[in-house]
C-alpha cells in the first residue's frame, strides 16, 4: 500500500511512511521548531525514537514533551503550554493515542488564548471565544481507537473533581493528519483490542444515533466493515500490516461518523471511567452488547443493516449482538463488568452518572436512569 | 424534515427552506449585491421567481444572469463575468442544475483572474495559477444529479471545437451549499430520471473505481441505497418530498464519492455527449448496464456488495445488472442507444473518444479501444 491522500474532514495522508511525509510537510511549510507531544508510554518506544531522530535529521529543531500518562488532566496541558513557549516552538507534532492528541489540541488552544482551559468548555454559558491564533500542528495517531486525530474536541479531566470536560471548536481540528499504520505495529494485543472496540463502538453507535446524516451513516457502516474484517487479525497477528491499516482507517471513520452523535454505550463507558478509572475503549467493549440490546426494538431495521455489514447470516438485532459477544471473546475483551472488578455496589453511582452524560441524548431510544440501572445490573 | 447541517466537504445546509437560509447567510456575511446565476430553463419557473423575490425582500440588491442553455460553453462564462462586474456584485448565488453551477464556478474564477478560462485548464502544462481573489458564492442545486454543488471542478466546452475542458481547483468548491429539496419538486419526470441516473452512476462507478478510499466507498454505497429507495418514487410522484430529499442527498453523496474516481460508463457518456449532444445523465443511464458488464469478472465481490446495498436476492454481478435494467425500464430510460438515434455509423468515433477520455483510467479493469467498440456495439 502506498500513501493515500484524503481531503475531508481535513487533509489526511494515510499509509506506510506517512509519518515521514508529516515531517516533510512541516519543512515545506517552513516551520523550524516543533514541540513533539506524546505520552509517557510512547516516549520510550523504538518507533518514537526513530521518529524524533528523523525530525532532527530533516533539519528541524524539535523538543519533546511527554509528561502525559493515564487520562489527560489539566496540568498535562499547562505543562505542555510552558514547554511550547520554553522551546520557542513555532508548530506542534502530536504523536500518540487519544490522550496525547487531546492534550495537544488543548496545548495549541492555550498557547495564545488567555485564562484557564475550562474557560473554553463547550456549552458553558459564559465560555470565552476561541478567536486567537492557534499554532500550526499535525496529528500522527499511534493507536486505532479514538480517532481523535480527525476530531474537533479535546476531553480533559478536572484535576480536583475528576470530571471530564470537553473543549470543542472546528479550529481544534488538526490542519493535517499523517496516519501511518506502521506506528501501530508495536501496540500490545490488549491495547489493540480495547482501542479497536472503541473504534467499532463509534461506528455502530453513530450509525444507530438519531438524526439525519446519510454521509455519516455510510462512513460508519464502511468503518464497521473494516473493523469486522480486521480487528481479530490485528489482535492475533500484530505485524499484519493490512489489518493494522484497516483498523487505523476504521478508527478515523468512526470518529468522522460520530459528529452525527453517539449513544447509550458511550454514556455507560463515561460513567465507568469516572467511577472505576476504566480505559474508555475497554469500557465500551465490555458494555456494547449489554447496552445496545436496549435499542433493538426501536431500530430493528438499522440492526439488520449492521448485521448485513459484518456479513453474518442471522441479520437481526439478536444476531448482531451475538456477533459482538463472540468478537469480544475472540479478542479477549471480558464479557461482563465483574471481570474488571465492578460490583453491584457501584450501580447507583454508575447509573446516575450515565444518565447525566450527554451522549445518550442521541440514542435512538430514550433512556431513563432506571434503564441504565437495568443495563448495568445485567452487565455485572 | 428540518434543516440539517453538514460540514464536509464544505458547509452544507440541507432540507426544506434551506434556500431561505442561503439568503440569510449572505445577509449575515454582510454582502449586499449578489449576482444570481441560473440557466434559461430555470429562470421562468415559479420557484425561481419566488426565490429572487425573497432575495429582494431580504434587502439585498440582486441582478439575474440566466443566459445559460444546453451544455455550458465559454461565452456563458465571459458574459457572466461581464454581468458580475456590470452589477458591481460582491457575491454570487448559483441556483440551477449542473450547467448553471459549473458556469458559476467559472465566473467566480474569472472575475479577478487574468487571461482566458482555458488558461486555467486542469492538467495543462503551462496552466496559470489559481491564486487571485475568488468572490464569495453559494450554491443551490435544483436538480438531483451532477452534485456539482459539492464539486471542485467546472466542465465547460470550447465553443469552436466542442471539446469539453475541465477547470479544477479546491478553491472552486462552494464555500456554502444550501440544498433544498423543495427546489426540485417542479422537475419533469424525464429530467428526474436522467439526472437521477447520473447520481446513481456516480455512486456505482466511484465504489467500483480502483484505489483505496474507504470513506468514499461508504458514502458511495449509502448514496446508492438512497437512489435505490427514492429514484422510482421521485419519477412517479414528483411531489413526494421524502423521495426528492433522498435523491438530492444521493446526488451530493455521489459527487463527494467520485473524488475517488469514476469508470468506463462515464467515458462512454462523455463521447456520446460530444458526438450526439446527448444529455450526460441520460447517456450514463443508457450505458450503465452495458458498460459495467465488462467489470464484473474483475471485481465480482464489489458487485456483490452493490447488489446487497440495493436489497436484491441475487447478490451477483448479473443480479445487479438486471436490477439496473429493470430500474431503467421503470423510470423510462431507454434500454439501448438505438432509441435515441445512435446508429452503428457512430461506433468508430464513439469508441475513439471514449478511449481518449480520462475517466476510465480509474476503471477497475483496463479497457482498450476495442473493448469500447464491443460495448457500444452491444448497446446500440
Amino acid at each position: 500500500m502506498s500513501i493515500h491522500q484524503f481531503n475531508f474532514p481535513t487533509h489526511i495522508q494515510f499509509g506506510p511512511a506517512a509519518s515521514r511525509a508529516g515531517i516533510a510537510h512541516l519543512k515545506e511549510k517552513r516551520f523550524t521548531r516543533p514541540l513533539v507531544v506524546t505520552d509517557a508510554g510512547v516516549a520510550p518506544l523504538a518507533f518514537f525514537k526513530t521518529f524524533v531522530d528523523s525530525v532532527h535529521q530533516s533539519g528541524l529543531s524539535p523538543a519533546v514533551y511527554s509528561k502525559i500518562s493515564g487520562n489527560p488532566v489539566t496540568h498535562h496541558v499547562t505543562d505542555g503550554v510552558k514547554a511550547f513557549h520554553d522551546h520557542h516552538a513555532d508548530c506542534l507534532i502530536a504523536i500518540g493515542g487519544g490522550a496525547a492528541l487531546d492534550v495537544a489540541k488543548a496545548i495549541v488552544l492555550m498557547a495564545f488564548h488567555p485564562g484557564d482551559l475550562f474557560d473554553y468548555e463547550d456549552g458553558k454559558a459564559d465560555a470565552r471565544p476561541i478567536d486567537k491564533e492557534i499554532p500550526y500542528w499535525i496529528a500522527l495517531p499511534t493507536t486505532a481507537g479514538t480517532g481523535s486525530e480527525v476530531g474537533r474536541s479535546a476531553v480533559i479531566s478536572d484535576e480536583k473533581t475528576h470530571v471530564k470536560k470537553i473543549v470543542f471548536s472546528p479550529r481544534l481540528l488538526a490542519p493535517a493528519v499523517f496516519a501511518d499504520p506502521e506506528l501501530t505495529l508495536e501496540l500490545p494485543a490488549k491495547v489493540t483490542a480495547s482501542t479497536g472496540m472503541d473504534a467499532l463502538t463509534h461506528c455502530v453507535e453513530s450509525f444507530l444515533a438519531k438524526g439525519y446524516h446519510p454521509i455519516c451513516d455510510g462512513i460508519a457502516l464502511e468503518g464497521l466493515r473494516l473493523a469486522a474484517e480486521n480487528l481479530k487479525r490485528a489482535v492475533r497477528q500484530p505485524l499484519d500490516r493490512e489489518a493494522r491499516a484497516g483498523m487505523l482507517m476504521s478508527s478515523m471513520m468512526g470518529a468522522i461518523a460520530f459528529q452525527k452523535g453517539l449513544g447509550l454505550t458511550h454514556s455507560c463507558a463515561h460513567s465507568l471511567s469516572t467511577v472505576h478509572d476504566l480505559h474508555h475503549g475497554l469500557a465500551n467493549g465490555i458494555m456494547i452488547d449489554h447496552a445496545l440490546r436496549f435499542n433493538v426494538p426501536a431500530v430493528a431495521d438499522r440492526f439488520r443493516r449492521l448485521a448485513q455489514t459484518v456479513g453474518i447470516d442471522d441479520q437481526t438485532g439478536d444476531g448482531f449482538l451475538r456477533w459482538l459477544a463472540d468478537l469480544k471473546t475472540d479478542i479477549g475483551i471480558p464479557a461482563k463488568l465483574g471481570a474488571v472488578g465492578v460490583t453491584k455496589a457501584s450501580i447507583d453511582r454508575l447509573s446516575e452518572l450515565a444518565f447525566a452524560d450527554g451522549c445518550h441524548q442521541c440514542n435512538p431510544r430514550a433512556c431513563t436512569q432506571a434503564d441504565f440501572r437495568a443495563i448495568f445490573t445485567e452487565a455485572i
